[in-house]
């Protein structure tokens, strides 16, 4: 108000705040002068990027030039839209759709520096990398890049319900103002657009899987028309979650059964009428018979029947189907691990071609740590399409800071054997596996109208590396994490080691204070705020956290092995014979796989007793750490951003330090044992945890 | 992102954009060397302001002299923080404890300007006042100028949930993020101070009427402390709405019976307890018996006993009660505007000495055009708290452009004749008509985190002239207007002239495409989006708009006379004679007092058929007309305000034409009468209209 603003995150990782004088002259050399296209609305979005970029990195916009006369020229285009670029035709073919060039070279005796690409968006993903270069200080001398995806869908699930409230949302409401849309489009909108294209996604699903059926009615498709307007030129198709009922609630049918020809041609008629007005429009996402929601199954059909009466529909149009495999049923007496596994095999090969499967990461739900989904590589048939969290639902919500890209990359390079060694997840995904063309991975949305964006600074860095790695799931989420500092704090690498260092421990530091050793689903019911293990009962035993951690006097864990549930017999051979031997297993999965006694002898030669609470202990301590470290950053980070990190790590301490004193107590008064030596009693009573209660926490379901 | 930051509202009125430089050389020579206290809180953010507000309007922050050395000098202070003031000590203590001078003086020899007051508080206010004057390029030559404020309490009523949902908000969610709450505290909740205390705003009551008791618990309690501390330096004390029966609900009891001694001895500990957090805690707004809420009635007992209950409690802390007289209720045959003054007069002269009654302005709910309420100038003995709403409830939500103004200017000029000719209602409620000390207005907050506080830039506007009005509401809304545009939009006669009479203007527009000649509560149910004359049946009456409008064959309105429901005769005999008569009623009231028939002859020599349409015709073109005129200041308005507004006025374009094109339909359809000559039939049928469903639309209660 009334002078200069205030970091307050607005701006994402596109802050392009001053480089140095001396990499400011180096680049300006370079890039002074710019040729570039302004004849379709992508090709404007490109060069007006590039102009606020280098505008703000090195102090003034290039020069632009209608032909380009200098010596040295920054050229935009594509082979079509460029003479500069025509030359490079034959390279950039084999980069597809989507793939740019960066690239020194001398074209009729000038040296220009190309940004070029088939299409006009790679041209824009092409911008936004030049600009990247140049936020984190790297050189441009010799520059030669080719970039194409690994994945053909990058998109983005909005849990995102039509009055503007977000399930699992921890950064304020929606985005979509839908009471004003679609005669008001927030310039908002657009830089979403902007910080999405900046890392490849192409694709966001505007509404929450647990759909409601009027986001189909006329006057919804209209205002997600309008989103769909803004976000063309970025490269961003829109989606829609499908209500399978729709046809009955909407439609007028008595009946939603798939194999009806009137519940056919009703979604033909529907995808028509969205197709009329969202000419591109991607498809639909559908959460079908789980937890409560309609789907084929109730008419005695299959997921597969479900999956290709929408594909069906959509085919003429080029729309797809992201299916999920998010299926398990509380009066089926199986472990729920299990479940999707038994429900989706038997199915492969009987999805239309444009049908995806949408697998969660893990076999239960977005826990701080889960094996992989033992659907990777048991569907060789299928594209199956990875769903990642990138919202923290289980992680602490927005006031913990915890960086997922570690977890993303574990379970990407974790090796499902399905051909060999060597069968990564990020191989099934990315289809390389299997020889699929359709392929694709989501993540659920971390974004509302809060000003961060995501409800936290650092929760920034979680829809970065999101992207980042649906671009490319080869990279180093470290590597990913530096480029995130340099261009949302800092260069300097007195900011970016120690913030990336913290970043980097956070992921584990939450597995520890949480749920250490392969504990699961341990925290409070519904809003999933804090810590409850001791929850039983209700509706339905697979909510609870007994059902999963299974403690009692004398142990602890949930036996997955051939003598318990044997869901271990879903995993490759190879896979199977580790985890399901509590010598090899992973000790970080020891409680997911088996159930062993209190005494069990751990790695580090303490019984388990004394490890899990030594874990716990450990989770607490390493956010204290980070509180050091943040601390001795105060001088390096803006006083605004770094106030509101401090205070919420202020939050994750005390918060981490509740899990640990809740679960501490609650394990203790099942197995009666003492703490080990130099660790604290919980200051208060199992009780006191156990009669907490936190009506409003944000983000519960509805 | 990346560039100069877009105008988005946040800046509210305290943009603090440069003066012309001829302006601004005026001012640095009287304003370039300031001599200000800093020891208190409160002496800090009077002298921030400046030095950011100087800083902005004349590039320049004056410069700080710790003693006063220059010849002309700014000096800020009471004569207890500055000798400088001392001499003046006289002319501060007529003004009382929030008001101050601004006065070029000679002093000592120097020539200085003066903002003194006999409190910090006082001192801040000036400085806000004396911003003003640059802002809106007021000369300080011979200024002299002393102020304080007409009324006691000037507080905000926040109808925010615990959840973060505001019942009747249209501005995103709630600004109090409780969930991060004491930890966090946003920047955002300082800004917000700053806004009010620029207003002369001194209490916020932080919770919906409609109450959840758990507010009151230790947890929530910490939670309104801390933002009981950063609004502090401004003045502002934070109040909570109290649910009646939180002794059940949260104090284990089994009654709230206001006469049962545990009952009593309960709210005295809580008001212990909320003064030890809080120690300027200022008392509870409360809704009773209204609307399903529980109150003293339950057992039987009187608003009286409710209020004295917890007037006594919060007594020996120097805390208030505000006690709401919106109550009516469904089982009563009784003429719904007529309830509350049956209800509280007989209690004239029964509460606490620290209890105030808030009255809505008028006897229904918010509606465009009411009479004053005929509860002001009938209880003598009883302090009455106006409540306007801000909030457009029932005037378009957000997106439609309605100035309050001359809304609420009209109310507290409306004359009560309670002590003959000149018994205004401000008279009444500032206490000068029946000599109270203790005074209050209320204003139903229309702030959520909305980038632009308001849900529009000219809702802002809304908020402001509320702020202004309370502290004199003898001030024209014109001049207020002038002032907001000015300080919001530009100093330019060519922007304020032309945006000030669209302001004047848009009120009377809304009363005339919504609800015309007295007509009132026709909008849809629950969520008040749009028309809903047919709103029949329900759970109760008094909740439909055909028990208001008494449209039928033969004729349209409310027979309010003695020959109906006789609530004239809550009026005092000078009003009533005139609202009671159907040749002296002002057009403007017709139906809200009388029932007459299709062709009663108007002023226009129309039958009211013709006029009813012509008005709602009428409303249409004002829109339309406002249009042209925010058309017309596309280049003196930044882009992105002009856009923003810009789109909202078409919106409120085609919803006005929406209203009356279905109020047209319904009406028509009963009375079967002929359109005017020129006045264009309804596109659509009634039924088409009375189809229409909005089960999204903003702001419904829960």
């Amino acid at each position: 108000m009334g002078s200069v603003r205030a970091e307050d995150g607005y701006d994402l990782w596109l802050r392009y705040g001053p480089v140095d004088s001396s990499l400011a002259e180096q680049y300006r050399t370079r890039l002074g002068e710019m040729v570039a296209p302004d004849q379709t609305a992508t090709q404007r979005a490109a060069r007006e990027e590039l102009m606020r970029g280098l505008g703000g990195l090195l102090g003034s916009a290039p020069r632009l030039q209608a032909e380009g006369a200098g010596q040295r020229m920054l050229i935009l285009g594509t082979p079509d839209s460029s003479r500069w670029v025509a030359p490079f035709r034959h390279d950039l073919d084999v980069l597809g759709d989507e793939g740019y060039l960066l690239r020194q070279a001398h074209v009729e005796g000038r040296d220009v520096l190309l940004v070029a690409a088939r299409q006009d968006i790679g041209v824009l993903y092409g911008v936004f990398h030049l600009l990247r270069l140049l936020q984190t200080g790297t050189s441009l001398e010799g520059l030669d890049l080719r970039e194409s995806p690994a994945m053909r869908l990058r998109v983005l699930n909005h849990w995102d319900n039509l009055d503007g409230y977000v399930e699992r949302g921890y950064a304020g409401g929606s985005l979509w103002d839908w009471h004003t849309l679609p005669d008001w489009r927030d310039p908002r909108y657009t830089d979403y657009a902007r910080a999405n294209a900046s890392l490849g996604i192409n694709g966001t699903v505007l509404n929450n899987v647990n759909a409601n059926a009027l986001s189909l009615s006329p006057d919804y498709l209209r205002k997600a028309a309008a989103l769909a307007d803004v976000f063309r030129p970025y490269g961003i198709r829109v989606y829609l979650s499908a209500r399978f009922s729709a046809p009955i609630e909407i439609g007028g049918l008595a009946t939603a059964d798939p194999l009806d020809p009137a519940v056919q041609r009703w979604w033909q008629k529907k995808a028509d009428e969205i197709y009329a007005v969202i000419p591109d429009f991607g498809g639909f996402l559908v959460k079908a018979n789980s937890e409560g929601q309609p789907g084929p199954q109730d008419y005695g059909r299959s997921h597969a029947d479900g999956a290709n009466l929408l594909a069906d529909a959509l085919a003429p149009h080029g729309g797809v189907v992201m299916w999920r495999a998010f299926v398990y049923a509380h009066d089926v007496p199986e472990d729920r691990a299990k479940q999707a596994y038994n429900e989706f095999v038997v199915l492969d090969g009987a999805f239309r071609r444009n049908v995806l499967l949408q697998v969660k990461n893990g076999p239960i739900d977005f826990q701080p740590r889960e094996p992989f989904h033992p659907l990777f590589g048991a569907m060789p048939k299928t594209p199956l399409m990875m769903e990642f969290q990138i919202t923290k639902e289980y992680l602490g919500f927005a006031t913990h800071l915890v960086y997922q890209g570690p977890l993303y990359e574990e379970v990407l390079r974790a090796d499902t054997h399905a051909r060999g060694p060597g069968s990564t997840v990020a191989r099934v995904v990315d289809g390389s596996l299997d020889g699929h063309r359709l392929t694709g991975i989501a993540g659920v949305a971390n974004i509302g109208d809060d000003r961060t964006w995501s409800g936290s600074h650092f929760d920034q860095a979680n829809w970065y590396v999101f992207g980042r790695l649906a671009w490319n799931p080869r990279q180093s989420s470290r590597a990913i994490a530096a480029d995130w500092v340099a261009m949302t704090f800092a260069r300097d690498p007195g900011v970016v080691q120690p913030v990336v260092d913290m970043m980097m421990a956070s992921r584990e530091a939450a597995v520890d204070y949480m749920t250490p050793l392969g504990l699961h689903h341990v925290m409070a019911r519904g809003h999933h705020y804090g810590p409850g293990p001791w929850v039983d009962g209700g509706p339905r035993a697979d909510w609870t956290s007994v059902y999963y951690h299974r403690a009692d006097r004398d142990g602890i864990g949930f036996d997955r092995t051939t003598r318990g549930s044997n869901a271990v017999s879903q995993y490759a051979p190879a896979v199977a014979r580790d985890v399901g031997d509590v010598k090899r297993v992973p000790e970080s999965l020891l409680l997911w796989f088996h159930h062993v006694p209190w005494d069990h002898r751990m790695a580090s030669g303490r019984p388990l007793w004394d490890e899990l609470v030594h874990r716990y202990t450990r989770g607490v301590r390493q956010i204290e750490a980070m509180q050091a470290t943040w601390e001795g950053l105060r001088d390096k980070v803006d006083a605004p951003r770094h106030a509101h990190v401090a205070a919420f790590l202020r939050i994750q301490r005390n918060e981490a330090q509740w899990w640990r004193d809740a679960s501490v107590a609650y394990f203790q008064s099942l197995n009666g044992r003492a703490l080990p030596a130099g660790e604290a009693a919980p200051p208060h009573s199992l009780s006191y945890y156990r009669s907490l209660q936190f009506p409003f926490a944000p983000g519960d379901g509805r």
